[in-house]
């Protein structure tokens, strides 16, 4: 292996001659050998968004000549085209504020900016591509712009075509009489399509709490530098880096009205988090239902037929088990245990900076990739393929004692409840019990109609 | 003590001959012997409201007759005033539907409205009081009315004013330079203003992030009954319900678009807890910078006096603790925990019903009132006391070494790194350094100029 | 109201003559409106006991003359009888080391001890009561006497109860061959007294746990005084006060090796916090286990019957629910949103103190009567009285599928496979589809014994 | 790309024609596209002993000829010995009992056995390789294996050696008196040594947990097949299988007392992320304290000098960062978050099986090769090359107010308290006051002795 030299501030270190890292990369690379989970490359990518933007706007407010832009420029492009991942070797877990990720990113930026040059003129990592920016801000602006953009790309896709899966099969039960169960003890009958219905809801308002948290992500640190007071950039700077992400991106990114708290706090990311582990919770409840509804075959609820998509068991031949279902609410544990992390992470900061940077944005990149990941897999081999059995939901719900409840607003609670428990005791249905207790064949009739009770009356 | 007998599905039962409630309440009360924290006070009024509105919507459709409507009008306005606070011994931990505290408002209001009626007729709990209603669309909607009203009266009130507080803080401090922290280390300088000023930023956002996710609170499960069908409502009984509580209220409450995902779901609840636990964050930051830049008073920070409120020490005379901080930060961690065990309960609901219910607004109404109590006191006993040591802060703002940063943009990171490496190796200035590394004195005292570092140049 | 003035190091103060309590409860009781929970008795109880302790080992080593040793260990001794229980309105959202109510007991039993000493002698509540002693040891000290002491008298107790109960059930259903479910799916069969064994084996290897984390508990703090040197402490009084803690309660107390780590963490706590949270997880489990396998009475799996003890419902008659698994499984959602309260709060000790000790305590006290409470009653109305229904477990057995395990190490994986296959995809029994595939009855009939397949082979 | 025809019992797939796992594999492969997290290799070599193992009993029972038996044998070594670490491609989440991990294991080992058999004979991955084992029982067996060597191998060392660098210190700095701090705020003094003392005990404390919690795992589900009945196994199998576990390891397993238990619940597995957890909030604490007492280098605490490893800023040249507190201080709170995760996880068994399986042991091993990784790292480039700042520690001790502490037990708390607020207020030294309060220089001059203040008197 062969080795070049770099220095920094602190001295010279050896590179691998091959690689378009510097000294501060290096020095990184050697000091974390902790996990070995890379940062991630949406973060990369971000953090070159950044660099290219600042060249720009360095050079229209005369801070960067504009040869050393332009070069600059391209060099981040080549980055965020995904040309050079394999130069971003640093893990997660590193200084609080991500100061050696930016710092990597400065130097094959730089490296490359320098080559582009043909080497008359050398570009430096800190005075040129960190021209006018911090740590401090550079890192908490890419990791507003990799979150969005993971929102929007992946994570919000993907639930609402869970949501339109859902949506289809509340269409497709829509004339399913079922039992309902609350309690898990049977209660009065609903629609199979409600039940579903009320699954896609549970996405689709999921789906509008993301929207609103993300909102929280369009403030940019950026011009904030050091400490917040935008100390090193020229006038203008954070409005103007502003407005080249929004116009690159698409989203209305704008400048963080106060600096101090973009540095210090990431609330904005913590109650996203909220969002995401409240939907967690919801895909857990469905998915858990879905596993029971689909129990059996023979010996559980029955109601439904999920895809069979490999043998089940190494034990057990013929077995086929709901294992998207277990796929999804295994993420769905890990996204609310993410969202402590983050929780208590976002409360640590000190002072002007809050160093549990990459921590956070690992972590909440990782609940949605993984929401999004586990959304599209449990909607494409599981939800779509589901079937019901409408013979055994009919059975089900025709046999339940709770349809007593459409008797209870003419006869009282009192009678009704005494019908009920007959039945259950003799093990009789509920026509023998309520007839021999006073109520007309008509009467039964009229109102023990499942179908009927699964709506309002009049 | 005398007993009278009272009756339910299941048989007799002894009842204190002094008390309002009937047989489920005694049941209950018998039962779970668990804890013995009782169903905040808050939700019992809440059903209460639902139980008058009910009255009103089930006589103008016919489903009640206009005395008996108006005898529980009455009965719920007294539960409402508070009167009967001493009748609802029920506690968080019972049946997860919260059916037994909606039943104990129901015998309460039975047993007043009855005794209103002069004993003419008899008003049941069930048939009468709990007409076209469920617990388990009753009490979610309670669970609504009662966090929203918390919310109003209680939690963003403490929050704005202890936003206002520091904001005052903010403008009274707007002069003060003082050295900024980023890694617990001297960093550049800001105004001491500036700093208070991300503090009031934080809780302004939280407050903005609470009212968001309050909104999430307007759909109300009432309508749904058992499972979300409706059954045994008359048609249009949801919608009024709705209508009645939002003129009552003057919040713009609505029917749930989907009363299957009201019933078994309490999506909302958890994403409002994410906001609030948010906001704990939040506060744990403020709350420990305050620690410690007032950490001394002679062998610390010290750049900030907090009010000393009580002798700090049992062994140590004259000490003085910042303990309205500590009160302020253990509040945090509860809000936090909480948000965990409201997070995963909502993630346990099984097919129609979620049966975490009263543990989910317990702790939730926990989290809120919990969260005002120590925002009002730490703002009135800590924040509006708070005074800056205007000498400690000079002193310390000067002798940093980070304001070599405002050399950095012209001599270059490099050359200025080494400046400030020698200053510190050598414990001289940085005039002195600057100086013998060839930096002109007009230039040294030009760009190294604190107040100037609090913003950008130009 | 009258009221008398008292006095401390901060100035006077009025305080509500009928009180007991000095001016440093009383500044505390305004200061801190925080939440209105007050400090567990536990604590103040086992507070008095640490006052009781060294005012006799303060006597002995000649810190304090034996007429105000023998009054104060007086006036500790009515506290820890209850009889002055009103006078402790501190809540436990306070100064984070407990510091004020470790002044409340100090300043009750100085008024107690005075008044025993016939007002000839005035006691002071930190020169006398607290004698060699800060709140920095004496709180953590009083921490461990009373998680110690509900472990013991409450918490194992019930679980050891628990235990029982579920072994009972284990014995009375030796005998009950049932369909096994993994992945809810069937799978092969098992005795249900199998079953209930796997639970009473979580129960009593989680009283294991409790027993194992609760030897951490037997290093005190007392001794450390303010920072953990023993500062104003005589030689031996930590060594001493253990011993005299130890003879009173009849456990291993020892003074702690290293005080600086007793002030500072409470790590034995977060530990012990953890095996809370295992027992948690292990009644979830069991009680959704029973409500899912009681589930029906018509529509569900029918397995088990369960105690009614309440009429389940408010609208449907006659319905019965799991009321008892539902109170029990909130219970469980709280101990582990407390554990992560425990945990966040455990490292947040700054330098010499963890200042989160009220929080601490409270939520872990919490934790145990919870589980105490909850254990009990599960136990004696859930559990004690549980059914198997027996023909429903038959039939539910018979009709499985999964019995084709039996046939694979004989004919292969794979040729059973096919049979399973083609009964499930043709509605058939094993016996037919297997028969078909050229199994012989006498085979069969060896193999498929569902009594059989409940234990190893051979 | 070329490809083969394998086959299972769902039917014919292709395989990629150099890859030596088989049908099921790739069904996992092609179904679980969620993450990209792979099954930690060390569960890989885990189950390849569990393979290893069952081989060599089976044969012994008989169920297995010799020759196959040896070809399994030799075919899981080369599994164990990282081999074919390449041929596991299956990720985290997937189906919750592992079961497509287990089916890669046999299929890869059915290849190579087959290989080696020269293609005479056939060795099937569930006939053979799997044979008398079920995935429900293999692969728990398999987590406590990988988590029993993760721990010997790298987290009980790393945290051992740290425990001894903090030990080193604490006797390298054991004579030099310092300020303590409780509340943040200025308290009596302590040794230096006596504060790393604490931290070295909170780590050996942890490191007991830890090792009490690791017999937990010694109980081994291997024997218990599908639902823990032991189906399908020969008599002995369970207890040969532990032993021959035991004798390869060095560990003390044993069969599992009650396997119903070993396959439902993963009751170890939670206690012991409990202890990790312990662990984590002990390492935050000492992170976080040593980063604040390094706090400078001018304008802060500045009583400790940590190793400068690597520039810390990119605009503020010559500043030093507490990286590796940061980075072990975000690893701690990860870990805090999976043991969030782990809980709930635990909680959610049905039935037989828990179905987390996957997402609870990868998430436990992360926490735990996380905390060696990081524990050495900051052993190593932080603790080991602490210097203390004794002139600093010096200048601290002796201006601070409270050692006015030592006055207290000869004149009493509360005329002590007023020396130190006068000297508070007044600006002016305890001396003067003390003397100015009547207070003799010898008097003074015994007592105030912040040496003699780090441990008790007499």
């Amino acid at each position: 292996m062969e080795w070049r030299v770099e220095k920094d501030s602190l001295g010279e270190i050896q590179v691998p001659a091959d690689k378009l890292w510097g000294a501060q990369t290096q020095r990184s690379l050697e000091n974390f050998p902790i996990g070995g989970r890379r940062m991630p490359i949406e973060v990369v990518h971000a953090l070159a968004e950044v660099k290219r933007a600042a060249a720009i706007v360095n050079a229209e407010l005369g801070e960067l000549d504009a040869g050393l832009s332009q070069a600059i420029v391209a060099a981040a492009q080549e980055v965020i085209d995904g040309r050079w991942d394999d130069e971003f070797p640093l893990v997660v877990y590193q200084t609080g504020s991500g100061t050696q990720s930016n710092m990597n990113v400065n130097e094959v930026i730089a490296h490359r900016a320098t080559h582009q040059l043909g080497g008359d003129s050398k570009v430096h990592p800190n005075d040129h591509v960190n021209r006018s920016q911090s740590s401090n801000d550079s890192f908490p602006t890419a990791m507003h712009l990799a979150a969005m953009k993971l929102a929007r790309t992946r994570l919000l896709p993907a639930l609402e075509s869970l949501a339109d899966a859902l949506g289809a099969k509340s269409e497709e039960f829509a004339d399913i009489v079922k039992i309902g169960r609350t309690h898990c003890q049977d209660a009065t009958p609903l629609m199979l399509g409600q039940e579903f219905g009320g699954y896609r809801r549970q996405v689709a308002a999921g789906i509008e709490r993301i929207r609103s948290a993300l909102k929280g992500l369009f403030p940019l640190a950026q011009g904030g530098t050091a400490v917040g007071t935008g100390l090193n950039t020229p006038s203008g700077f954070a409005r103007r880096m502003a407005e080249q992400l929004a116009a690159r991106t698409g989203e209305p990114f704008v400048s963080a009205p106060d600096k101090f708290e973009a540095l210090a706090a990431h609330d904005a990311l913590v109650f996203l988090s909220g969002a995401l582990k409240t939907v967690a919770g919801s895909l857990f409840k469905i998915a858990n239902d879905l596993r029971l509804l689909a129990s059996g075959p023979r010996s559980g609820l029955g109601e439904l037929r999920l895809p069979a998509n490999e043998p089940g068991s190494s034990i057990m031949p013929g077995k086929v088990n709901p294992t998207q279902c277990e796929a999804l609410t295994q993420v769905c544990l890990r996204v609310m245990g993410n969202d402590a992390t983050i929780g208590f992470a976002g409360s640590q900061g000190q002072f002007e900076l809050n160093t549990f940077k990459p921590l956070m944005i690992a972590t909440l990149l990782e609940s949605m990739s993984l929401l999004a990941d586990a959304a599209d897999s449990f909607r494409e081999r599981c939800v779509a393929g589901i079937e019901a059995d409408r013979s055994r939901i009919g059975e089900l719900v025709n046999r339940s004692l709770m349809l007593v409840t459409a008797l209870a607003p003419e006869m009282g609670y009192d009678r009704a409840a005494a019908i009920a428990k007959a039945a259950h005791a003799n093990g009789t249905t509920l026509r023998e019990e309520a007839l021999a207790a006073g109520v007309s064949e008509a009467d039964f009739d009229r109102l023990m109609r499942p179908e009927k009770m699964a709506r309002p009356h009049g």
